[in-house]
């Protein structure tokens, strides 16, 4: 029973303009962010990755509670009658579901469907709490695990588990519901921009695309570096659809009684996803100051006779830590170069090292990770540097990955041109668009791009980029994920 | 189509002393802390509940990280042939699961059973993750549901589907694995007693009481209004029976390779449960301030001619911000009486309503929840006399369980008195006790109790309480839910 030790050196990743998907897999691994589990298509979400998302959450938390949404939890599982009733929403995801037949010793009577989203729960209870106008709005959001039982998957991108939000709202109006649904579209587009750095197009969904049972959809999307679109976030109008199926009704002012209006808006783990692939480099990952669990380390350079090395480290991570997540590394048992390296995987924006000479010089060497640039800082600055280098990087990320965004966004008004932009498969491509969901279809088959999302009407004589008929509106198409 | 409008006055629910358990359920549903799913044995944490059980996760989270425990996410998920490696674990938890067999369209090859509890899954991961004695300890916890296949349920105490916090470690050495469980057991301890005023026994459990698959397990036991005992928070040592059964080694600094030693520690919603019965009264739920989401409610008294009030309620709401949780009803719709009563009921520490002629007078109407008793107080002394007034609410509650608990334990050192106490079920009875499983099992089957915690070695030459062999330890006993 001898076990072979595992070589504890940072070990290589892909180089990512070589191979991004391979990239992505080993930074996800090799960072400790995610691994493997001995259950297809689900993974462990380890200490370091789970630390991000939860100070991710935590952002959307805030600005959840600042719009007025409470937190709450519904049970995991939906029994397969009441699952049964909104038709589009049964068609659309009963492929994905994840059954429990038994319980204990017993054959159940009825299925229970693991939720793959919660609108039928949340229907359920709200046609029991909602009775009169004075009821509503009701909003609110739970943070849970869902489940679709998908057949390929990647880390975070795609998993049959993962951890979401799911917001879901009822309202007395069409209006209201509306505005709910582009106040959080609005949310998770500051969100993705700028805490994660990740720029996003936003807008409706096509029929197509859009959720199982809205009657609208309206998306934020990312391009990530392979030239796919990565859907970041979703915010829907239900219409009265939910309402008629599960009898969602109060008395209005007027004394009639009416259905009400629902939303229902969400943002997985897959965001985290998008972040890794957007901003990572060569060396690994690359994450924003603003959702890095260590936002600088300190990496003392301990040698003979550098007694003073260690004590001068702790000093400089007590004085920082009163502006920012900071970690000294302390570790005796690895390199100083060795450290280097693995906290250039692991991401972390800024990190300082320390030694004697250092010392002497009234100096601590920095090191950014978003250029690989090293300088040194006087360290009687340090405290008031710091924080202005993290907002630096922050926004650096941010307009790099904008800058090649648009760099890799083009525009085309006819068949030729529209066809072999998408072939090229560099990023998204606006066009005018008759909005035919067969048309659509007819250009998933050439292309394999669709629309992601669309963004406002067509000029007036515009005809459709694929098909020639008249253009409707205009829609960014790509691949996506 | 015509929906009765639901009676939105404070409903009535039934005096505590008369009937706890009936009282219990209406608590839980008229403060709105949870409702009655469309699953059996399920239910909704609706957000004021949700609230609470965010700040009890703070408290608890703050002290893990302090001992240095990192939060992770783990699949919900196990196949069927890992979870049967342990063989009393499987011959525990078995009889509880609830299995997964369908996915989409497929039937599964193997049944995937939804985690009772993670020992498995962590111990599978473990076995991947730890190789040298230098990646020991490892320290993880989760936030997370879980499920098990119960008959009879109630809301928090048992249900199908709960939410809890499981911690899973590893450690070179028994002695390490030892300390930890002791370390989290007092962890347990301080939140239940320090932040939740739940006064608890702790100690080691009986062989039958047990979790499976562990070597000893430690509790922390609350006892309930009905005399029956709350197990509220356990603590493990697994030995190294999860370390043999998922092949969990390490190389030891002496180049062997050994078997790691595991804990697991859990705590759930239950505790939650444990706070509603314990501190509760005819008047509905009483919060401890520390887990109050409103620790203040201000009512602003709006009569003909008060103008100035809202405007000096709002001011007293920013005031007071700024040292508490305080929360201004302006609702118009609810007459004050109406609100005082909600409050009441939802269980908020200090009320303060605020009308003209306090203005006048230059002061505000307090009112405690845990005595309900109301005094004037002069208004430029809120900001200073509220917090005095929380903490003095925090111990008082916790003083009063505990006298309370107390005065409902008894001693036993013979069969009459003890099987007369036991079936009294006033509460606690401690004991010598020989630890003899058949014992047990033979007090059960005529008191209807059992061991809650052992605490101690049995004096020289005392005898088993029951049974009249020589006594080894001694034993509190109870009912327990």
């Amino acid at each position: 029973m001898v076990k072979q030790a595992q070589k504890k050196e940072v070990s290589r990743i892909p180089r990512k303009s070589d191979d991004v998907s391979e990239w992505y897999t080993q930074v996800c691994l090799q960072a400790q962010l995610a691994d493997y589990a001995p259950v297809r298509g689900c993974i462990v979400m380890r200490p370091y990755g789970y630390a991000i998302w939860s100070l991710i959450q935590a952002e959307f938390d805030r600005r959840f509670a600042a719009t007025g949404h409470q937190n709450a939890y519904f049970p995991l599982l939906i029994p397969e009658s009441l699952f049964m009733r909104e038709a589009k929403h049964v068609e659309g995801f009963t492929p994905e579901v994840a059954w429990v037949t038994e319980g204990g010793d017993e054959k159940l009577s009825e299925r229970l469907a693991i939720r793959p989203t919660s609108e039928v729960m949340f229907g359920m209870m709200y046609a029991k709490w909602i009775q009169s106008h004075r009821d509503l709005p009701v909003l609110i959001n739970q943070w849970a695990n869902v489940m679709r039982w998908e057949k390929s998957t990647r880390p975070f991108l795609r998993t049959l588990e993962f951890l979401w939000q799911e917001g879901h709202t009822a309202h007395a109006t069409r209006e209201e519901a509306a505005a709910e649904v582009q106040q959080m579209l609005g949310i998770y587009r500051e969100v993705a921009e700028d805490v994660l750095g990740l720029p996003v197009i936003s807008g409706r969904k096509s029929d197509n695309e859009k959720f199982a049972g809205a009657i609208a959809t309206y998306a934020i999307e990312a391009l990530m570096p392979d030239g796919k679109a990565l859907q970041a976030g979703t915010s829907h109008e239900l219409g009265q659809n939910f309402a008629k199926a599960y009898d969602i009704t109060f008395t209005d002012a007027d004394e009639q009684v009416k259905h009400v209006w629902t939303t229902s808006w969400g943002v997985s783990w897959r965001i985290l996803g998008g972040l890794i692939m957007a901003h990572g480099d060569d060396n690994g990952l690359v994450l924003p100051p603003s959702v890095a669990p260590h936002q600088v380390v300190i990496v003392p350079i301990l040698r003979k006779g550098g007694e003073e090395v260690l004590p001068a480290a702790r000093r400089l991570r007590d004085d920082l830590s009163a502006v920012c997540r900071v970690h000294l590394d302390d570790r005796t048992e690895q390199s100083a170069p060795w450290k280097f390296n693995e906290w250039e995987l692991r991401g972390v924006p800024l990190r300082i090292e320390l030694g004697m000479r250092d010392i002497e010089a009234g100096t601590v060497m920095l090191a950014r990770r978003d250029t690989l640039t090293k300088s040194p800082m006087r360290r009687e600055d340090a405290v008031t540097q710091v924080p202005q280098l993290l907002a630096q990087l922050q926004t650096g990320l941010f307009e790099k990955a904008r800058a090649d965004r648009d760099e890799r966004t083009s525009t085309a008004s006819d068949k030729d041109a529209f066809v072999s932009q998408l072939k090229a498969q560099r990023g998204f491509v606006l066009a005018p668009w008759c909005e035919r969901p067969e048309c659509e279809l007819a250009i998933k088959a050439e292309t394999s791009a669709v629309t992601r999302v669309i963004t406002g009407a067509a000029a007036p004589g515009e005809t459709c980029a694929f098909c020639g008929l008249p253009a409707k509106v205009r829609a960014y198409f790509a691949r996506s994920y």
